[in-house]
């Protein structure tokens, strides 16, 4: 099929994001005239300071920070996810007290290869698996906490199925047994409401380019009062908590595109989940398709299916011709081409997990993408099942 | 006195600099309709590739690294330093038996406070300062060196004083004494040539935006078959080294940034030293003022200097207030107002260390702009002595 959108139809939005426009436009004089470093004192250090100063604010209460907590920006939630683990280790864990963290089999890549990392060095790491429902328990966290526990550490929204787990409990019961709690809440923001307060949080990961932000630049949450040996150590930029010249222009428009996220919650939460719905009732009309979790647990924007009898890689390249850009799964483990790691971990047998494609829409997505994409990705299927060597259809 | 440059004279380039423009235009695309992950599999994804392979490979070119070394794109070179030294600490120093850390007094402060946290852990370092013409010798770090020495740590050209350190002997001494070599380039590069094979260089930092590139980018060069546990723990982007979401539009303005960089040394050599100079040979006609640092051991573009009787921070703002930029040191360490660390390490009195002020060149200054510093400095030299109460000259 010819795609009648001269740019593609971009349904890799858990990957990456399109940079909203107004958040481009909002950096765009600190990367030519004001270019100053915003720790300089002349002019052109100062010039920067208003800017930053509503960034940050906006950034404090797209999550409900307090203005005494810190939200310290970093460079991607990578560096905030292995600065919360390797900080809570040189901080508590190598004392050996404490040495257990519990964490979850479908984390993000850096969580689990820094949890393994950790493990080398004498921390004790338990891996929760989330439920037939592909959703994490109140009751395996607290069942699985000990004595050692010394940090918790469970995705607010998983990047694969879209599934949420219930933060705001976890939060409460690792609030009360006096561990510390991190959420990676890459996916969350901007899909869903994201209290840090509310949800008992000491540490909260995020990353820009996931809610229409620049790619290169992210931020932690740290609550009042709690300490986190620095992974960048230096001069004292952040409150000596994150060291390195500010990148001016990304925060700018960081702050300006967790302002549009927060805004168009309503929006995401009414008209990207009618757009997804509609679409996943389509893709259900197909004969052996897996629709991955309950869609009342999932973000409004994505949708992790199976096709039994089609390699996930077959049907990306396909859906690719017809100029529609979906994924296999996290775009960070793409290189490796193994069974989607997330279908794996909630029990999805072999074939389904390498037959795994996730298509996840934004607020820039249209009815009329929705709808071609409807048409191209049945006749995708049908092409692709026709030459498959694995495909017998169920009765 | 009124500038008649309308942005004013930016004379604080070894603190950060403009963007070059044709840097800028280079990643306008990736901000816009190029927004794909490069890691995901369609169009949107693969077609960053091209651009990102010529970014990395004019990087490599600028640093002359083999096609067999790594270059890894980190987020800035505070990054990069921290990574070296805990990297080096987690595979080799805290196993003990090479403990030792050497590197100097005058490092950029995420060197030296990274050490001080090394320290905590059981790692022993000397600091080296400079002799008093502001260099470190070889003979120096020969006699440092013990059987437990695992690193040697020095940076190219200082950030304050602009004085070069014999890199290419030390990185010989390091080979030949089989201990890893680490140098923070931050401040050679774009301003003399940089080779890391020529110097037997196993780790070397850059931050982009010290050579016209964007804030928020730099990279770590690793020699090839070196080891270095990851700061990153995640994906596999960067050959597994560094993980997070690679941030095209900064990776490719950083490539151009660095092949303007080069294409320009020979500018900057003969023409950004010449105004540098012309700078340099008006103010030593000032009574009472010290030029930090022989010109010929010095970057062509930097000169630190201190007026007695004048605090440096007076300085700055009467400079600013006539339109010009400059510091009193490193802009990493301007909030806290101490003595500049630099000038007490290399033996200057209390007052001359808290009367600095550092004057930094690009090719992007003119030959107006420096005749209308020159006659701005005299007069504010004029009336802050006037009103100095220790000022008296000397005879």
């Amino acid at each position: 099929m010819t795609c009648p959108f001269p740019n593609g139809v971009y349904l890799d939005n858990n990957a990456t994001t399109l940079l909203a426009p107004e958040a481009k436009e909002a950096m765009e004089v600190f990367l030519t005239s004001k270019y100053g470093n915003p720790n300089s004192l002349h002019k052109f250090g100062t010039e920067t300071h208003a800017a930053l100063s509503k960034a940050l604010d906006t950034i404090y209460e797209g999550i409900n920070a307090s203005d005494k907590d810190d939200v310290i920006i970093t460079s991607c939630a990578t560096e905030s996810n292995n600065w919360v683990l390797k900080g809570v280790y040189f901080d508590i864990l190598r004392h050996g007290t404490k040495n257990h963290i519990i964490t979850t089999e479908v984390e993000h890549p850096a969580i689990r290869a820094t949890c393994e990392f950790l493990e080398t060095l004498g921390v004790e790491v338990t891996y929760l698996s989330p439920n037939a429902e592909g959703i994490l328990s109140v009751e395996q966290v607290r069942d699985a906490i000990t004595p050692k526990t010394g940090l918790i550490s469970i995705m607010w929204a998983n990047n694969e199925t879209g599934l949420i787990h219930p933060i705001e409990e976890i939060g409460e019961l690792a609030h009360r047994a006096g561990i510390l709690f991190h959420t990676d809440a890459v996916q969350a923001i901007g899909k869903i409401p994201v209290d840090v307060q509310k949800s008992h949080i000491d540490f909260l990961s995020f990353s820009a380019h996931k809610f229409h932000g620049p790619k290169g630049i992210g931020g932690l949450y740290i609550k009042e009062g709690v300490e986190l040996t620095p992974l960048f150590h230096g001069g004292e930029h952040m409150h000596g908590r994150r060291s390195g010249t500010l990148n001016v222009p990304y925060i700018v428009a960081m702050g300006k595109a967790m302002q549009l996220a927060v805004d168009g919650l309503e929006y995401e939460e009414k008209e990207v989940r009618r757009l997804r719905d509609k679409l996943e009732n389509a893709l259900m009309e197909i004969s052996d398709i897996l629709i991955i979790g309950d869609r009342r647990h999932r973000v409004p924007n994505t949708i992790l299916c199976s096709i039994r009898g089609i390699e996930g890689e077959a049907m990306l390249w396909d859906l690719n011709k017809a100029g529609i850009a979906a994924s296999t799964g996290s775009a960070c483990a793409s290189e490796t081409l193994e069974a989607n790691p997330v279908m794996v971990a909630i029990g999805a047998d072999k074939e389904l997990a390498h037959t795994a494609v996730r298509i996840s829409l934004s607020r820039y997505n249209t009815e009329a993408e929705i709808d071609y994409t409807i048409e191209a990705f049945k006749k995708s299927v049908q092409r692709l099942r026709k030459i498959s060597s694995t495909y017998i259809k169920h009765a």
